[in-house]
């Protein structure tokens, strides 16, 4: 028997395109003689699919998409994720669903049992679980049919679910277990994923055929990395990350085993081209394809137009250098050879003029006042407009180069450098920033060195540097780490050997900001926990601020 | 027996400032001479608590409270909601309980087995459901003992959940229904609560006790409206709409019935109240005491400061008047008028001179372009920038007033119009608006009668008005509330009677200005669907759009 597993970059709501992906998908699996061929969870309307599924209109279409599938599926079964209506009245309307057609029937569907309704997930929001598990017999073979998270609440000390709805079809005893997925990218999903699907075999001992999204869908990237599992516990395939694959295995191979490849599996270079996914498709799927940014001569703004580059080409990407008055001319300088360096084309437009506008309307304001971040802020303001106008009249979208750390602290111009349609360094730390433009340097000094080696400033004052306000980065990231990823309260921080007032100070900061956050661009998530849908915080809350 | 309800404003994760208020709750109660004093939902750390509940260090403090509590329990029981942690390693490490305390012992505690998740809720993201169902003995009594959705699933013909908590302790015989609330406003919420615990009631044959929370939490505003129901399905007493209160009530007499004062509900005032409140309580939350605004002459800024004013006093809102070369004499007269007839300070900052400092400094980018909607965008940038440097430099919150129709078809400028830490009118509809300002104006004409009965323009070109692009607002805002309120989709809308390419343009309107909603202000939540956390969807979708 060959089985083809389909990794594919779906859009959500384009029933069309995910439709027209999927038959040419099952046109070349026919044509390479598999009898199985597999998509991803919900792959007939795209994930994470949010509250389109409120919609009675979006789930006849996506049951129409299931039908023209299982009009193609004459001497070949096809496998795929589609919202299925609950025909019970007690209970949420829907399943989220694993169909297996074949010869223009429904063989079986397996609704997911395990709903992931944390972090960015919300599936509880609209799905029933599923009670029922039943292998599905198809030429001879029985198969465990199922949707992604059923398969990881194995081997865990704390699971959070109380069953394992594999358990529930062992007694049947399954050939093989198909697991169609949509399970994102963090840098350390890969390795998490592939350890995952590895207790499932040792629990089982039958291969595994796991199948993800590629692509982007604003925020939440899919990296791809399918895998294959046979029973020895090797990964007898992985397919590449963040690309779009079709690969057809014989079961008897996979179930003989004996091969183990997996990919390498580089933090950096895996954040590197999430990042850049994560910018081409979301200018592909919004149909856009121009993007502008500020240039600042500093290490930010340097690896976000690296990135948009290599995203969007050179020919797709401007910039705008804006100095004020408090900007060194090597800041200047360094963004001209930056945009040099990479061809792309820029403009300089000093924002002293403005600012001495909005000085001179404001003095019956602020002629008492002394100079504060009030004016910082208007040099931020007066350049986000002058992008956003950019924007507005080129038709580009404007790219957000705040990173993690400042976002964490609120070290950023609301409406001014937050602008943006997506915020490109919002879950990397300064401090992987710097290994980011490392890495981008690894060849030639794209991004020139005195970016990265100067002192970060914001150049909103004379002589202001970063670490005016703020402790050091290697000390801030670790902490903003323990906090935001490891959910570690104040106690847990000083247990582990950060000072009290620092912790006191650093988690007044995070939460006193979330105003801010609430109001910035979606952000590309690479981390394990990203501002945006996956944190979920009260604004007006009092705990540590 | 005399059963206390205490309907209060808590604060989410404001330990201290709760535990104090319940305590002097206590002591009220004991005065009274009251058996038993009841709390809301998770009232030792306010609600919705989101992610603090993923942090170890504030179950603790939460269990501070209830100990805090249970210490003073001597001679009457407290009825109090937290988090508990769940002592089972599978499934969600909490619980959302309610505890009875006595005599400085946990008498008992009933888990919340519903748990809502939807809309703005988000609770089987943190919480596991009951499964477990006991009353409580008290003084002879046997008291069920429930927390807010667990009596919500009764009566629906298409209930959300497959099992109704009270039903499984009726075989215990339960004297009455104890349920601690915190059941979220909008307009029409207060009638549906008395609805539904009148369905419990004639269920059950037994009076209920159902203590709301009052208050805001940043978008979601508690109206309190708690409830005690005789068994005869009568309104023994409704509590007042938003404002905190402690009553008593001797059982006997509930039982006895006969009693039905429910309060009237008019729609307007009550949004009206709530608008105030969501104002009030987001200055108080956060410790800001001043607001300002931009006052254009027209309705929506008008309708926000007559709130705000009511919010906060006059003495702590500011305005700012900016007229352009495209402002009509009679908007910036009737801006005056307004601001005078509040006694509010304004100030009048003509746009112009920065406007054309942003002209010049783009001439070598735009020349060869025409005026189009970058040069509106810019005008409305520039009144963002210098309202957010009057809340810089005064430490005041600038508020939004972009409404929901405007919101919902993305006209608006994001970073111009649309800044703001508060929106005001984020979920109310022009038509909504038109009928607040008569409501504000019912006595004496605050609002200037020409800002109601005026075209509604943005005055960002010459001549240019709403109605050029935009439907009129009594048939936008009906399909508006159909599509966005109760979920219709297109063919829905064409048989309710809508045009089809009316339907078509409108829909692809709000689904492709989601990027713009996505980096808006928090809207105070008055309806069953406000954007926001109540409404999540995808930005690069691609479904009617």
């Amino acid at each position: 028997m060959k089985i083809a597993m389909a990794q594919l970059n779906y859009h959500i709501g384009n029933f069309e395109g995910n439709l027209n992906k999927m038959l040419a998908s099952v046109e070349e699996a026919r044509q390479q003689g598999a009898d199985i061929v597999m998509f991803g969870e919900l792959s007939v309307c795209g994930y994470p699919t949010r509250d389109f599924l409120e919609f009675d209109d979006f789930i006849r279409r996506c049951q129409t998409s299931v039908d023209a599938l299982r009009a193609v599926s004459h001497g070949i079964a096809i496998v795929v994720g589609a919202p299925t209506r609950n025909p019970v009245a007690a209970g949420k309307d829907l399943y989220n669903s694993a169909y297996f057609l074949y010869d223009g029937e429904i063989l079986g569907v397996q609704h997911k049992a395990l709903l992931p309704t944390y972090d960015i997930f919300d599936e509880y929001r609209y799905f029933e679980p599923a009670t029922e598990f039943n292998v599905i017999e198809f030429k001879g073979k029985k198969i465990a049919l199922s949707v992604c998270e059923d398969i990881w609440n194995v081997g865990n000390e704390n699971p959070l679910y109380t069953i394992c709805p594999l358990d529930e079809m062992m007694p049947q005893q399954p050939d093989f277990i198909l697991n169609i997925s949509a399970s994102p990218f963090n840098y350390a999903h890969a390795e998490a994923r592939i350890h995952v699907v590895r207790t499932n075999i040792e629990r089982y001992k039958i291969p595994m055929f796991y199948t993800n999204h590629t692509g982007s869908q604003t925020d939440v990237v899919f990296d791809g990395g399918s895998i294959v599992m046979s029973p020895d516990g090797k990964v007898f395939d992985e397919m590449p990350y963040f690309e779009e694959c079709l690969r057809v295995y014989d079961l008897d191979a996979v179930v003989k085993g004996g091969l183990d490849r997996p990919q390498p599996k580089d933090k950096i270079r895996l954040i590197h081209d999430a990042l850049v996914e994560g910018i081409k498709d979301y200018f592909a799927k919004l149909g856009f394809k121009k993007a502008i940014l500020g240039l600042s001569g500093g290490i930010d703004s340097a690896l976000t137009v690296v990135l948009a580059v290599r995203a969007l080409g050179a020919e797709n990407v401007r910039v705008l250098l804006m100095p004020s008055q408090f900007s060194s001319d090597h800041s200047v300088n360094d963004a001209r050879v930056l945009a040099q360096n990479l061809g792309v084309q820029y403009d300089l437009i000093p924002i002293q003029p403005m600012y001495e506008a909005f000085e001179a309307a404001l003095k019956n304001q602020f002629w008492a006042h002394a100079f504060n971040v009030t004016e910082e802020n208007i040099q931020a303001r007066v350049r986000g407009t002058l992008l956003m106008a950019m924007s507005n009249k080129y038709g580009n979208i404007l790219l957000h180069t705040t990173n993690k750390s400042e976002m964490s602290v609120g070290y950023g111009t609301l409406y001014g450098d937050m602008c943006g349609g997506l915020a490109v360094l919002g879950d990397v730390y300064k401090t992987e920033v710097y290994e980011l433009a490392r890495y981008v340097n690894k060849d030639r000094e794209i991004i020139p060195l005195s970016s990265i080696e100067k002192p970060p400033s914001a150049e909103l004052r004379p002589g202001q540097k970063d670490s005016d306000s703020l402790p050091p980065y290697d000390i801030l990231d670790k902490l903003l780490f323990q906090y935001i990823e490891c959910r570690q309260g104040p106690n847990e921080l000083i247990a582990l050997g950060f000072e009290e007032s620092l912790v006191k100070r650093v988690l007044r900061m995070v939460n006193i900001n979330e105003f801010k956050r609430e109001q910035a661009a979606p952000v590309i998530r690479v981390s394990t926990k990203a501002f945006g849908m996956g944190r979920r915080m009260p604004i007006v809350g009092k705990y540590l601020s």
